[in-house]
């Protein structure tokens, strides 16, 4: 039996030369679009429709569509939402459908589109979600949205641990070195992943803009367990999908 | 004053999101191009040519020039070395002008070639590099050749060496997302680098080639004050430039 192959890639921008399309890719953008993500499903939203422009948000917007637009950390004016995932939650979402438009992470979505399952990573759906992927027996590339197509610590740091975690479910897996360099940052940030982050570039900008309670929420592990998944061009949540 | 700052970047195809033609760019290719060429200055070469491909290389050779070819760790057919930085040794270079192409360095360096000054790194002259970045007090980019576009872990390792000694040096250096994290990941090698490396895919690459003594040769830090720059299409040694 072969080695189920698991590499992380850092970048949008860097996809192609990661690219294989019978990979499942998990999309990873902790601060804050996959964690939103997460949020709004967990809140009862019905399909998230992910979009790489702010013009193609607007289109949805004109139609009638709840949207949500972020860029630069910062609520596109004219939307419903930003990309706070308290914005996401209770009724506002309940058996909606949401489009969203944000700086990187429905960029790295877009690029991954092909791919054999596209899902959505945050650490709020953690443990759902490494169960899953262990399960579907198939080689994983974890995509980091970064900043704007450069590296970013939060992401690499979630795509450690959700190499920590696979590698405690399963002695059959292949780390590339991507992998392998983030599980031991991750060790290393393990008792105080928020003291960790205090010097990455977007937390900075992030504080900047008083948003300290997203960041917590964004770090807390396991507050849901579903698991949102491309189907054609709008993300699903998959738990619903199976049963 | 505003900071000098200091980023990394995992791979040449990731480089134009990074690119800043007033930067020093400093490239890396532990395993094996850039120590080649540190070794090859410090015995006395007098120029180095980088080519992207083989066939350029080819040409070279046939104008009669001593030429360098690798491609996936091994010697191409029909040349006067691989990357073997043992073969860049003694009176085979001394004076001479050597043409060299590998899978990755002399793609980086190709890549990179506009910016303010490139410049080659290694463990092998890693105190004389920092020492001159510092005096320069221009922004830095530790520019990674990595393995065929993708993220290594030597390469890596490296990168957070320089981060971990540029900070030592000064504190007036700003470093960004990916040089946090690969300093914190040089503090974990550094007690044994070559064991953090153990299960590097790179490194399984070269043992299967039975090159051990060439991996050891390229982690042991400061065998040489020579830095390797860009002038024009050739590498010089910039201590004797400044002479």
């Amino acid at each position: 039996m072969n080695n189920i192959k698991v590499d992380a890639c850092f970048s949008p921008a860097l996809y192609p030369v990661y690219k294989d399309d019978e990979n499942i890719v998990v999309i990873i953008d902790i601060l804050r679009a996959t964690s939103a993500i997460c949020t709004a499903f967990e809140h009862g939203a019905e399909k998230m429709i992910p979009v790489a422009t702010v013009e193609e948000a607007r289109v949805y917007k004109d139609k009638g569509f709840l949207v949500g637009a972020e860029r630069n950390a910062v609520q596109v004016e004219g939307f419903d939402f930003g990309n706070s995932p308290f914005s996401y939650m209770g009724d506002t979402v309940k058996g909606k459908t949401i489009v969203i438009t944000t700086t990187n992470g429905t960029q790295a979505i877009h690029a991954a589109r092909n791919a054999y399952k596209v899902v959505i990573g945050s650490f709020l759906n953690i443990d759902a979600l490494c169960k899953w992927l262990i399960e579907e027996n198939r080689n994983i590339l974890l995509l980091c949205s970064g900043w704007k197509n450069k590296f970013n610590l939060e992401d690499a740091l979630f795509a450690g641990a959700v190499t920590e975690e696979l590698n405690e479910r399963s002695d059959q897996l292949e780390f590339g070195d991507a992998c392998i360099a983030l599980q031991h940052l991750y060790e290393l940030a393990l008792k105080d992943p928020y003291k960790f982050l205090n010097h990455s570039s977007h937390k900075e900008r992030l504080a900047r803009l008083n948003l300290k309670k997203d960041i917590k929420y964004c770090l807390t592990p396991n507050q849901t367990k579903v698991i949102p998944v491309l189907q054609g061009d709008a993300l699903v949540n998959m738990l619903e999908v199976r049963s």
